[in-house]
């Protein structure tokens, strides 16, 4: 941000405005303060018979890697809409929801993930634009050293390890 | 926006970028694209015996009325640090975190709010710069006519129903 985008100064400050405790981009001219906040991304890890459906990405950043179908949720959309658009353009797949399975903030990139299970509606799939290949992985076969975001490999951790169990809980983590 | 934040031009458009779907805000002169996102809103329900913490708003929007602490999740924390930040801003309260209960976006106002459950550290708590009130009300005593946000009244209805059957859930919902 370099120019203030209310009234197109180039005097922004950081600073502590009146009656916060935070430092924030404040334009030296008109008063405007610019509040930047975390983003959410939705998400949903779709299941099919003993398998999980994962995307290799076919965009930076993690281009290459593998990665639960994920994207920034967008204005006007619920939480659970964006995380079946999110599959729907990066698989193909039509997902009918389960529950919401990861809540995962990136305190350093601003991201909050939020991830949900489903069931693939009838175990067909395809290759959306933003991925390179989509596959459907056993336990055995998820590749590990090749997962996109740490948000993927906790939420796929905890959801091999609870299907164990029986129950597909909510799990909540940071990094 | 008047002004594009990355060169100043007063020169904005709203268009569809190449490779997208939706109508972004674009600036004609550098070609940036301004992307806006919604905001997510951390908060906790604390809880006290049989009673749950409220405060009365003292800010726009809806001053006056009650509400679960709650509010804009800052760059660099966690869902859970932020929830139990605001409810010591709002209610100067120490809260030990249960378990995510609430997951409601406003489609119309571009917020997600991510509310828990928790327990009040040692059952004492005060009156945020924010607040003009605050108090524990059991279930009978819940003022409904005075809840500010319906993300509130949501997560306050859930939260009774689900006592009574002896286990709080998580719930999503959205407006």
């Amino acid at each position: 941000m370099n120019y203030c985008s209310n009234c197109g100064a180039a005097d922004l400050r950081t600073e502590v405005p009146k009656g916060d405790t935070r430092p924030r981009l404040v334009c030296g001219q008109c008063g405007d303060i610019h509040y930047r906040n975390p983003k959410i991304v939705a998400g949903c890890l779709p299941i099919w018979e003993d398998k999980v459906l994962l995307c290799r990405r076919a965009i930076e950043p993690r281009a290459g890697y593998w990665n639960v179908p994920a994207g920034f949720l967008e204005l006007g959309e619920t939480v659970e809409d964006g995380a079946m658009r999110e599959v729907w353009e990066e698989a193909e797949a039509k997902v009918k929801i389960h529950g919401l399975q990861t809540v995962f903030t990136f305190t350093k990139y601003w991201h909050v993930y939020l991830q949900f299970v489903g069931e693939l509606v009838d175990g067909k799939f395809g290759v959306g634009e933003e991925s390179t290949e989509s596959r459907l992985f056993s336990e055995e076969e998820v590749p590990w050293d090749e997962i996109a975001f740490e948000s993927s490999r906790f939420a796929l951790h905890r959801y091999f390890e609870d299907r164990k169990k029986g129950e597909i809980k909510l799990h909540i983590g940071s990094i």
